[in-house]
């Protein structure tokens, strides 16, 4: 069960309204590396989790990155009280109104227009949240590394943010934020290395004879390292021989019924298509008195 | 620049149709976890990546999850492919298509009615793929550890579809596409570590006395680990000591110019709550009859 | 801040594991109605809130709804407990497996394969929870009508799934969550009603001559009521009288400037259409042999 | 069955085309809060409403959502017919072009380049429309209690767009769709309360026990009124007495059978997390050189 | 404006009630090729449209589009009318309501508990709608070949629903609303071909070079055809000869200040992998024990 | 199986980096009509289809596609080079850095602060792309026709495009990417002529009697033309020919069981309104001292 207390995780002075940073704030309140996929992100995780660490773990987490929305969602707010309350009540005249809204240069005006200025869930383009931004799956090997590559995303976000406003209150909750996710990052670290063995992930082994090869599928430009040279990699570079790997022709083949034999050929005859001919098609119908494929294109067009 | 060649990278046997397991499959080509996710991830990490061994790399990998794209809707076409041609050409009688169709116990009729039977892009409950699931920010010493956890979780799914299939076809074909997740997976690995310092991920320091502090900040069935004991880490037991933990009073505040004050005010006035009356609402009006609010709840509604 | 605390707000006994009904109760998890929505809605409201009454009782209330998220996720957990560890350990013989995972005869496939059984963002059909379904709009004589339906909606979804299980344990939590609904519905009637007036919601008045009007706009089978008949309504019948009410012609026109004159023109002229001669089309090319419109779709096709 | 004149509900004059403004007007057209989700909204309900007076006042006034539909879309036409044809025809050059496009401010340029000025079904921010922003469920006590609550939100977002301009026929048309949403939200209050009663929603009553507590959740900055005191209300406000409030332990259970018992026992082995340990991690490897955690984060990074 | 008859454009009879077959049929009332699509895409075209004669087409289309969105949802209702009742009653014992909810075989389960068995804005996996599926962009000569295609793809869903039914009413009115696409489609081919030229579309010629130019880039079971060979197409088969086809180098570039190159040298140095070490990685350590690669994969796991 | 080498499809060269026609690109790039959703929509229907020529064409297109996803995507990694250095190594003061990321006046800010400059799968206002753009139904009289259409819609797209920059370098790639589209349009047009007959798509014939009616819904400014006029057409002018044209009366009716009917009757019950009454209703309680109807609207509201 969850209890609230009204003071932030981290005290926070804006130094004046400005709602085209406010919008860009909201990246990190309801953009896909933001504070609520985070903490909807460990709260799952800990209900379906069973060991007793990492169940303490994750709900610890979970509950600190709700109070981070908190924290930058009421920073949003900080930064367009302004906004809100000149646009709830008429106070400037309409010519202002509009030039305010349009001009900060990004997506503030749909923040002001359909959220009235409040933090909505939507990232700072206007998208909003969704649940596709969580890949949990239900397995600690794969989760964990899942959130330590979370944290590291949501540390870098912050840290744009930072380099992007020079108001010091703003820039000291961000730089609070920032720390906190490399502390997260340094938990799930040590919570999956804890797990032994963590690699592969899973339960079930990898084919011997496919897990430490390398195929060199793009050509130009190679340039070997440590991620396909050394005794680790068997390095496969003939394009031939990356086909079929298993030795077979390559082809998919199925079984079927003599029942869907027939139905595939019956499609097969309605849908056949004629190689031979060359048949008048819809284009050849636009391009009115064309005389061949030459001169289509090159042609001015009526109204031009 | 692509190039294509009709054979796959894995020959592929299919002992009979099965409109149900094709669906299941569909999770790993049009799913969060399958394979256009992740040749678009590493495709366009490629596409921006400056680095030449990195680049390389990711367009090596990428090229090879588009094979694997293809191996894996090639499946969902073969085991699809008596319920196309059935449903094209209407050869059951209709109570026998209607059976068929929803008597397969998951969403197997969504793909058949809406894409024919054809490998869509959507998983397995018939949700459309969405570049939501794409987690690239452009900054490397995220981005690898992105796809290693999205290695991770590939892995998995593909070891649940394995646990559902007794077709031994379909079960190699999808063992050697698990086995390339964990050789994807080490690559990556090696390209995070050739990446000297990589933690934390970015250029920014964290702020060092919230860096290593551990807030327990969910109680009951407390268990302590290395993610939150040792000289490591500072543990933050006390409730008081996690709220507005630098220093401050933990709250909000913004600096307001006199108009926006003003506007400020004047909707506080408009939309000012009375916390005295107790004024009647509309579920009073709606329970029409009820004397009081105990019995509210419990009285037999009209109807019942 | 939050603090959390690993005891539920209401104790959860579940008689035996059932995925199919773990997946129905993920309505009230990640569902539109669900808990999450009421969570982030009251939250982010609570966040923006200025007046001192109405955002402390949007905290307390959010604070709540997580702590049912918490209530119906765990419920989730407990359902699918069995199926996630089998699918996790491969247990069954993949024939059972598959068999299990297809009968359940709903989402729960998705569930299972996806999500690992664990409680996901998704509604019972598997699609990802979305922002869109918050609709604070940041005018609280608007916003706490929109939570007073909200509350109404989960109330009925709860209704519904009381009346899908014989679990007692199952159905005595979902009775608390219910209730609760109930509950807040009442504390958002008399906070709305507290504003006074609140009606009609924000500031501008309405245009008197359109604001008691009923334009009957369907005809057959018209019934009248108190929502268009009485002293409060003009009810216009005659849809002559329903056309540019305003007394004008009912066209739409902008002032163009030359340029713009000139440039609307050009593209008139290219793309304007001869409504005179009777052209050849694609579909006539494509009815091989058909000599009128009459034969066209009664001929058999090819194939049939 | 629907048929259609051309003439509009409200005569629209036009003053000046501007890009700008238009975007601002898709919040009605494609937005959530637009007349689309309106129309689409009561139309539905109409379909499945059984109460014939409820059933005609629905399809009337989805009837005229749809002529404001067309009302506010044709504004966005005209508004935009400049762009429109200098986009097309390609009248301006590429520099004045490409200024004027980006030039507006806001998301206009999605609305030239995608979609060539027309009126698109999306947001202001270029968000496509989804039928998520609907919320019927089928009942009417809290259909009716939704459709109160979407007719206010439309009213402040028209209102606010009436707030951005200062053309008269903009003004004036606006101002008429404004005043429609305030006579629909008196109809569908007049409706609501012809049913009797209608609150509590649905059928099944609440638990008494739990109907009229307050869980006072959020400490600090308490303010009670009438929402929370008063003869109607129990109000809690001691947490323990929040948690369990059944009486219970708070605790969650499931009975497992043997088989199930076994699988969850062998996953919780496979992925058991060892507590004693301090293992290495990949963000310690990440570090290189760090002595210490203290050092981690305050040095210097290569290249900074 | 819009008028509305509740008689139906077609007269409809339902056998029996079958939520199975109800949710199928949202296909075409919240599915991407159904009413709404339609009724969307000709209405919103139709409002940009200054052509007079098309104007009038798309309006007279779109009005029909949306009295078959009448039928279709009609349709879903009366196939429903059981269930709703049921449902929202309570009057199954909850085992049988259970059984009968997730027996159906498909995703009725989710329209029933959520939407009340009323006809919602989904498709038939409960995908809501999204103007996403529409694709007009304000060109009539893409649009209308759009719509053209928007017809074929709805005529054969329809094909297949009417293969799945043999309620003959069912039957019947779907043979109505498949025939209806036949006529719209030829509607839409004749305005098409009444714009002249209508190829290419748009106003700008391509570059004649390249506009006859086939790219042989799959390889293996090459078939030639009309769409490839004959005086028309200059086929070009050597993969060498697809590359870089301007004559260049392939590769890009673009001009950078000083400023800019200094800041890029300076991402590049902090983030360069070093591609001659082969650094220990996070996933060696996670394989507790392993000697080496080879062994890593095949050696059983902890718990196997 | 795909291959790759690192040399473009066509050479790129950019005069200088511009973060805001770099965001407009991504149209093509993550945009609805942009080339992932035509390489997808190619390459699933190739691996669907039995056809050897029209599965060998799919194929060809499908990987061209992708070559120019790749020229699309460098070409927006180019534009954006600058800016992603100087984001990610904080070379700008705070204050240029805010102004040069909002002032670009389109939606840049979100692709720098979220995708750090890299090509993101999203379109010019941040959308990300969805498989809902994809149109494929898996029968190649319709899927051909939507291939045509698709490749129009793109065409037109590039169009605009190339009408809003002057780098001569992109304008070139640009005119490239537009004239391969030409040919694709005239590949499909042969390919869909190729089946003889495809009018009308698919297997089942129209009704006779409705398959050349033309209903004339839209009155006013009523234009004929070849799509309603002519030998070909039955013309339905008058209203009441329009509604239930099968002859019946246009309802709608089901047989319900004896259970059935008892259930509905309940809740029409429990549900039904009283058209009688004159209830009073929640808005009437939130007028103040509203005496009436006529003065509800006109008065001024406390605090304006």
């Amino acid at each position: 069960m969850f209890a609230h207390n009204k003071r932030l995780q981290y005290t926070l002075r804006v130094n004046e309204t400005n709602p085209g940073l406010a919008n860009l704030m909201l990246e990190q309140f309801g953009g896909p590396q933001g504070e609520l996929a985070a903490a909807c992100r460990y709260f799952t995780q800990a209900i379906a989790e069973d060991d007793p660490g990492r169940k303490d773990m994750l709900f610890d987490i979970a509950t600190e990155e709700l109070s981070h929305l908190e924290v930058i969602g009421t920073m949003v707010a900080m930064l367009n009280k302004g906004a809100k309350g000149r646009l709830a009540e008429g106070t400037d005249s309409e010519a202002e109104a509009y030039r305010r809204i349009t001009g900060a240069g990004n997506d503030s005006h749909l923040t002001q227009v359909l959220y009235g200025g409040g933090p909505a869930l939507v990232n700072s383009a206007g998208v909003p949240w969704t649940a596709a931004y969580i890949d949990s799956i239900g397995e600690p090997t794969a989760d964990l590394r899942s959130n330590i590559a979370a944290e590291a995303r949501a540390k870098i976000v912050y840290e744009r943010l930072i380099n992007l406003t020079d108001d010091p209150g703003v820039k000291e909750a961000l730089g609070f934020l920032m720390t906190r996710e490399i502390a997260h990052q340094k938990s799930f670290e040590k919570a999956l290395y804890a797990i032994e063995p963590n690699f592969p992930p899973g339960k079930l082994p990898g084919m011997p004879e496919f897990a430490s090869v390398y195929f060199d599928m793009s050509k130009g430009g190679d340039v070997r390292g440590p991620w396909n040279q050394g005794p680790l990699w068997e390095f496969v570079e003939v394009p031939e021989d990356q086909i079929a790997v298993d030795g077979g022709d390559g082809e998919a083949s199925v079984q079927l019924s003599a029942e869907e034999e027939a139905a595939v050929a019956a499609m097969a005859t309605r849908t056949a298509s004629d190689p031979l001919g060359d048949p008048q098609t819809g284009a050849e119908l636009g391009m009115s008195g064309a005389a061949g494929s030459d001169e289509l294109n090159a042609q001015p067009k009526k109204g031009s």
